[in-house]
């Protein structure tokens, strides 16, 4: 393994969309995620492993040591929130293109060879901040979502996410391959690892997320000439909601919920007009569900009562459900077992944030890993992770790649290997 | 004077850009915004005017009696809010037609030529909804703003007011009209002639205006994995300075003062990303300055209270500042007298709107006639007035506009007339 091959080449796509304060700007089949995606494909293709694009974009480099068998897949994604961070989702796919190689070069000087290929993936538009909903690629892949309404979605400019992948050519046609495990190593996006001075986080389930889109009707008027008590204005109704959402976290333990307005429309935007329509969307989070589900209880309460008080009508909607999920207890301790092949500390840790390691792991066993983030800073230019622990994860996500091929967490023998649910 | 033409014509009008409850959508520069500008320009060719359009979009109907004597203008503009109502801006111009041609009609039948020759304006950009600031048009006129900074601003879509008059064909060269003197009719927009059954109102001042640009800086990261504690949420301190912009208001008299937000933009505007920056338009307004710099004054400090409590960096800047503007007492008179002439009762009012008389009647004598609003509602699909309060209002503006040609308000041999700032 050369650790100063990988850092290399980490920072050189740390320059495909580079912004002014080392973030990048790759959002999903944008002009910068083209590149991105090429460089992934050179790399790929000059290593002498196969491309593979799919129907939704999403990219593999497939290494076939026993032509038919099942593949291992371990990766992440190269698309970016806007203005985003250098470490988010590259950092994984990096990962995963070097522990392949060196996976594929110990096969090659072993000359044993193992029962499950390998492929490396770039899952498409993992952070949805361009089309909604995130994790979509990985998330069709395991039959969550349908490709077509997937493609169908539109940016905020009207643009559908199959335009925008025919434009940059990845609109594929290739078949998936069939999967029997998943690995994945991300940052962590938060402080815990960081605060206890632990190399890797070992993610044993997801954290319970819902959104609420809430849509608030007022009265279009003339800011200038409209009395106060006759107006109707549907964004201090939204300003109100903002805060509500914000509240109603202190109704719970520390760090036992999270809840953010991130996108907000207005109409008609107009500096001199009192608002017509909001239409925002709130995100609740937390380990129990239970939580997230008295949270929304307060929340439509008293939304109920701002509409009667403004005399406006506002509509919530939920969407975007996702449950705790649980990752295999096997996987865990096969994570657990390669840190300590390689010297590292590890603790088990669960993820607030959605990751396409979630959406694999409805459909086959799946191992996520977390290294530590500097001051848990995340989505955004200032993320930060040591090229000492990138270069401490990719050890384990080697050691565990390895496994995987060879058999860890399935019998090949009983195992046929799962179908993805769509295949071009 | 054939008040059912007149209804024909302004019903007419109506049904360009007609939203699917009865208001119009005819932003400036826009192609709903060209079709009620060709149906000006076919009437006034029609009726045997010359037309001229300047160098930002303003449109002259010319009434040439007198070759070379100064104009006594009427009018006001075609365009509207989105979604707006029908009546703001077009009655005024569609009035200002047939009084001119009932003025016209008459010189002709009693062959007496008056000093002045008399013109009707359609006014540029009145509502500034897509291109601020608003009263664009005539403050060019006036020579309040420059033409080449507002044909350089730009909309939301980075289009600039240049490019969209010259692709609608409408960035002129034509000569502006040498101007003595200005007549606007307009709905109120407010409930106090409704309120008080009275048939016109006599603007006799505008209110104190002025405009908050406020960036809230905060910072871009995680929605789903960043603990409530660590964020420095943009979106959620801009809803705190809406509250605030609401809530100074109670400070003063009921009706003293009105505010509001109406514009917003928020990045990155991800439903997973705490927003990094929001930029919002406050609007404050009163018939008294000093309650405006009061609010003003409130509100700097409370704002900054807020960044120190959200450790977030928030930037306020003054602009867009319209002191009090009186109208001249003669032009009240000719206007009160007008009213008594066509049986109709009247009184004094202000306006908290800014409109193009204001503009104009920092330069030449100008009178502002308001009809009733129903409910006051304004800049809104349901803004209504009744066909009877729009037909008498019509016959105090010929009146007026009568007036006004044989020398009220100003001595022809005395003045020569003001000359508009930029001609082309």
């Amino acid at each position: 393994m050369s650790s100063a091959d990988f850092l290399t080449d980490f920072h050189h796509v740390a320059t495909i969309g580079a912004t002014p304060r080392q973030g990048v700007d790759r959002e999903a089949a944008t002009a910068e995620d083209a590149q991105s995606r090429a460089w992934f494909s050179k790399w790929v293709t000059e290593a002498g492993y196969t491309l593979h694009v799919d129907g939704i974009g999403n990219m593999f480099g497939l290494i076939e040591w026993t032509p038919g068998a099942p593949f291992v897949l371990v990766g992440s994604h190269l698309d970016s929130q806007p203005l985003g961070g250098r470490f988010d989702g590259a950092y994984g796919v990096l990962a995963a293109l070097h522990a392949a190689r060196d996976v594929d070069e110990l096969v090659t000087t072993s000359g044993t060879v193992p029962p499950f290929n390998l492929a490396v993936v770039n899952w498409f538009n993992e952070e949805g901040g361009r089309f909604a909903p995130s994790v979509m690629g990985s998330s069709v892949f395991a039959g969550l979502f349908d490709q077509e309404q997937m493609l169908d979605t539109t940016d905020l400019a009207g643009v559908t996410a199959r335009a925008a992948l025919a434009d940059i050519g990845y609109l594929g046609t290739d078949l998936r391959p069939v999967t029997v495990s998943y690995a994945e190593i991300h940052i962590e996006q938060g402080r815990i690892l960081e605060r206890e001075g632990i190399a890797i986080g070992v993610v044993d389930r997801s954290w319970y997320t819902q959104k609420l889109d809430i849509e608030v009707l007022g009265e279009q008027s003339h800011t200038g000439a409209t009395a106060m008590a006759d107006r109707h204005d549907a964004l201090v109704a939204a300003a109100k909601i903002i805060l509500l959402v914000r509240e109603v976290t202190a109704d719970f333990g520390e760090d036992a919920i999270v809840s953010s307005v991130g996108q907000l429309t207005l109409e008609p935007n107009s500096p001199i007009v009192v608002a017509r329509r909001v239409r925002l969307v709130a995100d609740l989070r937390s380990g129990d569900p239970a939580i997230v589900q008295a949270a929304r209880a307060t929340l439509l309460e008293k939304i109920a009562a701002l509409a009667v008080e403004h005399d406006i009508q506002i509509n919530v909607t939920d969407f975007d459900i996702r449950p705790i999920r649980y990752f295999p207890e096997d996987g865990l301790l096969v994570a657990e077992q390669a840190a300590v092949r390689a010297g590292l500390s590890t603790r088990r840790i669960q993820t607030m944030a959605g990751h396409d390691s979630v959406a694999m792991n409805t459909i086959v066993p799946s191992i996520m890993l977390f290294v530590p983030s500097v001051d848990g800073v995340s989505h955004c230019e200032r993320e930060f992770t040591t090229d000492a622990d990138m270069v401490a994860g990719l050890a384990v996500l080697t050691e565990v790649a390895t496994d995987l091929v060879h058999g860890a967490l399935l019998d090949p023998a009983a195992t046929p290997g799962v179908l993805p649910s769509v295949r071009a």
